[in-house]
């Protein structure tokens, strides 16, 4: 999974039959360092999250299943609301960053 | 999902059997400042989309499954036309853009 | 799909059995300026592909449905020779071109 | 598979139902340097994985197979730890280095 | 597929039951210019690869069925060594270089 945000809500009238219930919401990943990358997804939410909060998204034919059936044409989907993310930050060594001395 | 612009048509005489009767339409990405990205994708299209049209485009084995069979050589599928795109820019803080002051 | 360049051909002696028989060329992806991106697939030949044209090539497991079957350790297939490809480039807004006045 | 290290933990009580019971890790990609990326995933520990370590991770419908059964939400997984890495670096040749002399 | 070069090997002894058996190689892609990327990727060897050998490497759901079997926790896999490879480099066009003149 990734961990992404959820920035906003996507309406789509005309649309293949199947995707009709789906609730779909724009996500952006979030990296290590906290920062949202430019890219953004289109989820379907199968837990009910609202924008602002912070989920775990599932991707390819993972996302089939979460969203309740292989035959649904999902590709992303929203499969938990995340409470607490614990990480340690290493200290990283960039190599462009010659160390003086 | 990902968001995407169709920005046009791509013909091929010579081709897959089963690919015969796809309406194949180039689409590029759109992130999350509106931009397109310079990558660009054939889509299967599955919902009747014209060029200019802002869609949700599948990938995967998912697309198969929106373009109507399993057995279709197709990783890329038009699953929906977007009416309105909610989204919410937060301000994001860029690591190399030092604040003054 | 993808928008690729046949731009060679590998030979592999020592290869899982179930690949003896397959065509393998050297496509590079074509970005939507044109330009070939400097990563390369190798991809089996489903449609007569020859070096020089542009093809369309699809990825992950719909690579083993285009190349015959799925038993096939396939993951990139080449399944259109393109005839024509219309697309509109649009003026994009580039971020960091701050426009005079 | 690619190599992570394991850096923290995520919790989400609002989950998938099949989500229950998976212990879910936070792991950064480690390129051939060394380096940790800025990317990172949730992975489903299949294994015992801590804090510190450095993982074997699949992703994509494989991770369900790794995480006990293919109904699974999971796109990511840890599937070793590993004791020994041993890699022959190449002195590689950056075009954008222009060797003095 | 992509163009690897083996580099290195990774024990593993805390791993999925299934893997026990399986060679895992660490490989690095190769670009179109013969220049190794900074991801490097662990893949099960199926056709008995060194290190140091160029090789075609499956991703995804194909490395299970290259490396013997659908229920494999494998997402990458080795499955040919390259004897040649015959490509043609055109030259490109670099925006970013506005040729004088």
């Amino acid at each position: 999974m990734i961990i992404c945000k959820v920035v906003g809500h996507v309406w789509a009238t005309k649309k293949e039959e199947s995707l009709v219930g789906q609730k779909l919401m724009v996500v952006r990943e979030m990296d290590g360092a906290g920062q949202l990358k430019e890219a953004q997804f289109v989820a379907a939410d199968a837990v009910g999250a609202g924008v602002g909060e912070h989920v775990l998204v599932v991707e390819g034919s993972t996302a089939r299943i979460a969203a309740g059936g292989n035959h649904l044409p999902v590709d992303c989907a929203i499969v938990g609301i995340i409470d607490t993310l614990e990480v340690e930050r290493e200290r990283e060594v960039n190599r462009s960053d010659t160390p003086g001395e």
